[in-house]
């Protein structure tokens, strides 16, 4: 039983057979491959975004870094929830490609930005003059970090404080569909249509290889992204891999449901462990996250035989009295079967 | 036929495959995979080096730009040849990646740096004082972007110039094994025995999807190379997928096989070219690249039935008289076959 | 009146005589001056540091900025009060120059840092693995930017976390000699016999045009700062009319009579200002500046007449109910006069 | 007898005394002191640019490198001559400032871009597609480190290849006025009316302590100028000091006389040495340097008293053949004296 991330466990079986058809003749380097014309009108096609400018990269720091740094200057600033992965996940990567801007840390339960939290940090820069940085941009994270999901409600909540601010917004999207999949709205709707500019439109943990592509939606950056995607040594020279694996998640609704099996997984884990005694859920299980509190004889239990997943926060230990409670990360992907659960839930019951 | 580059070629069968088998179950992300300890031990084996410190990042413009992050600081100037793929063909990224380093460009024939070129660049930087940039590292491209293998001498010749002025040596091995096929030296003489202490070790040009290892003979600096590689967004959640085409390369001598066969075909290439009348050969063809002229009537017959390559200089015509000569890059592949070759040969024939 | 800041007011007459006198003739340029000898022996003197590494720059934030790039590197963070000049007051220079490192911001009364926020900080930063950013450096404003001072006691409480973490630590001194006049101890005591490895020692808001010394204990980084210097456009080539300023600050106990002379008006300020009824004391008067509040009559009288001085903060407004109490920062310099005291406190009298 | 720099002889009686002046009473700080509001209008009247952006900092490292970040993105590049300042003498500061831009060196004699050099390099550049830096601005030197001045004629051969290549020209006019009063033109015509956007204007080297203006013609990137500036640390809180500087140096001529001076005592110098047996002039004295070469026995005179002077290039030594030219730069300034040059002069002869 592995629920460390969803990066632990295997991509879908279409995108390994993508990769080895893409595997056949010659052709184009450095994006200017035919299935990577297919990826561009079909993500446009998708968005509902013909003009957007479309790139692929193979981490998602590199997504968020270097979309990030097509929005804001140096001296500017990225507001962001203090649990976002650009703050606590990518050592300083988006301080890298900016050039030096900062980071301003917003407050939220369950890693959702607090509005209020933003419009005082706004004002606060406004007032700065030339002797602090200045307003940046808005990076909102849906999924976010714990697991929950924004509703277009209060997305839009965010995204109209900055657009009065006159800022862009950049949504991390590194679970993207297991959000979408959650609002049940459209990919359009989830992005352009509530006020976002640009979007890392996450791949990786639903079931690639490796693959996230970045949207621009307004495309006047596009060029600018492009040289900064070569000067990171994120331009693939067989960038044909890149596209059929994108290809092949795009197809037939696998996205979808690859989202959708991990989203339900997570919520049998999620009712499983509220089912049992003493048993305490810390943020909801809006997708393939669920964060859980269980008594440590539970925990031990499940360690021993080797249940792979992480207390959180990390700094708990097994050694303790056995009725205290303990809290865990645990992350369901596209994989996660049945017996998975079932196992760990036997495992972790008193 | 495509002789472009040998990025528009296919990966080793055996890659793809290896790729697939790795796809099974789950396992650690960021490189906690265990095929990387297999990697690790079978390139500290192959390079004689028991310390070194091994990583994989996907591009060749990463392990460059990592590599010598690690080995200069921003006050300091990489010497290289003035044609370096680190000068001309990776927008600047070593100077973003190290934090505003200088390249100091170096001339030599057929893109070998030339010792006293060498020698009178350090020279004028030890004269500097605090107004200049300081000497740093020396970077070596062997196979050089024109084709041309170092003899052990010839390299050792260049590193014993850095040793003396105390700066240490990087080597750009994008096409490391089709040099070393061509030297007929072992790993370990191409680099450390010869005064290396970071390679960027390629996979990529040949037959790999998209993988570089970067060794660091000296580990003093690994946990900084972890850091900007993370930093840099080239750390690998799914790393599993890089390991395993690093695995597949070295192993039964896939890696030698694959070169050698480019190599092999290149000099059955460069060798027909130089049966025709009227051919020249601009650069000696020492590894898988063939740098000719022959008269435009040729190159008008094969481009006009879909021949890939390209005019080096790129700033050649096919209109004009028909005997002049114009000037092409041909580079072979593990996949070229003797057919392509043999057709090409016949296109250009007058 | 001018109680804006201390960078408002004249330089003292003794410096200006002395970039006067520094005009005669030719000396050498860049540091090379016999001024710059005298003041590096007399600067070791009295920090009774002989192996210190001594340098000038002209403006605070160069020297906060240098400094701390030679502590931290651009993986790593600085640790600093929330309220810390570095954090709001530089735009960001300390991630320019350091390339791209974190701030963390702590919290603490009086914008003194308090110690378990600090522990806390450099735990969670110790657990972060390759995904953060590393533990990098401590820097403590002594005074504050609230006119609060440290006890030595405080201060050792700070830096002996930092000593147990291993890291390094930085003393932002712009305010240094009001500071150690309040403090009543020896410059050695407020620095290096604190653990404190760096040194801003401020001039320029104690009564010199535009000069700080950056004092480095441990000069192993000499020469990187020297090149970072330079780098940054902050070495003059003539620099004798810095070394000339540092001289005449430093002779005959200048530098502590004009800090002498800034605390006392400033204390006798505060004094004024309890006295009177409805008035309030939001920060302790340690050194030369008065944070305080009394009724909006009072400031308006004062305002009308031109009394310049800020609200603090800055979004509170004069119109309104004559009775509130607004909150104003008022800094006194060497200059301040009693005349201009006891003006300032009959225009704001009930 | 000091001929090392323009930077080893005293500032102008004037400049201190302005200095002086501007230490009575309080001010605004950071600029917003009245005297820095008659300096900027004094300023685009002599430059006949009513709209012209114009900053003042310190050093001309900082001029250049702000005015160069504010022409160029990160990933282009800055063309230069191989002897300019910003590539020589500057320790990567346009680097640093940049973000990591390039530097493309060009030839020609004395200094002076040889306008086919540049044509070359903005072409090949223009090839570079994604790969490569981007052309970015043309720099341009006048007068050049050789001491030589650009005619109108052959500055405008410069600038029009940079409009027909869409590109920014800066003027690094570290010895402005030198050249200014060489060329016999107004300072419109020796920039915007010639094609230049941005200037280093220099005053450092021609009798201030420390002042250069930046001047952008056009001022859109007024706002990111001063936030560049102070992020690099170079906003003076004391800004007056900065500004009574540059208004002595604008009253009367001041600037122009000053540069006369230096000139005229350039030619007499210059002459004087070409009247010896055996002198050769290396580069033309056209602003305030002499570059020439005399035979050994005439340095080993001079330098025997102490005359101070560099040998250029820098690896000549007194050690030889008394009848050998070596080659020297000598460097006259507002100060120098008609018994500094004859008693040179009688010192070197034969």
């Amino acid at each position: 039983m592995w629920f460390t991330s969803d990066n632990a466990g295997p991509a879908a079986p279409q995108v390994i057979e993508a990769v080895a058809k893409a595997n056949e003749s010659y052709t184009g380097s450095y994006g200017a491959d035919p299935i990577m014309d297919r990826v561009r009108d079909r993500i446009r096609e998708i968005f509902e975004a013909p003009e957007a400018a479309v790139y692929l990269v193979a981490t998602g720091t590199a997504a968020n870094s270097l979309a990030l740094a097509c929005l804001v200057e140096p001296w500017q600033t990225v507001y962001c929830h203090r649990n976002a992965h650009i703050e606590e996940d990518e050592c300083a990567a988006p301080e890298f490609y900016t050039g030096g801007a900062k980071l301003t840390l917003l407050d939220g339960a369950h890693a959702k930005i607090d509005p209020d939290s933003l419009q005082q940090a706004i004002d606060f820069t406004a007032r700065a003059g030339v002797h602090n940085v200045q307003k940046g941009a808005l990076s909102i994270t849906n999924a976010t970090e714990n697991g929950a999901v924004y509703s277009l409600e209060e997305l839009r909540a965010l995204t109209s404080i900055a657009r009065s601010a006159d800022i862009p917004v950049h949504l991390d999207g590194a679970r993207f569909t297991n959000a979408l999949v959650a609002m049940g709205c459209t990919p359009a709707e989830m992005t352009w249509k509530s006020g976002v500019d640009a979007v890392s439109f996450g791949g990786t943990k639903n079931g690639l290889i490796g693959v996230e592509a970045v949207i621009l939606f307004d495309p006047k950056r596009a060029w600018e992204f492009e040289l900064r995607r070569k000067r990171g040594g994120h331009l693939f020279s067989k960038h044909r891999y890149l596209s059929a694996q994108m290809e092949a998640y795009l197809t037939d609704d696998l996205w979808r449901d690859l989202a959708g099996k991990a989203n339900a997984q997570a919520a049998k884990l999620s009712a499983g462990i509220m089912a049992l005694p003493n048993a305490e859920l810390n943020h909801p299980t809006d997708a393939n996250i669920v964060f859980a509190s269980w008594p440590r004889s539970g925990h031990k239990n499940a360690q021993e035989v080797g249940a792979q997943y992480y207390f959180w926060p990390f700094d708990q230990s097994l050694e303790g009295p056995d009725d205290e409670l303990l809290s865990a990360r645990l992350v369901c992907n596209w994989a996660t079967t049945d017996a998975d659960i079932d196992t760990f839930l036997g495992l972790i019951a008193p």
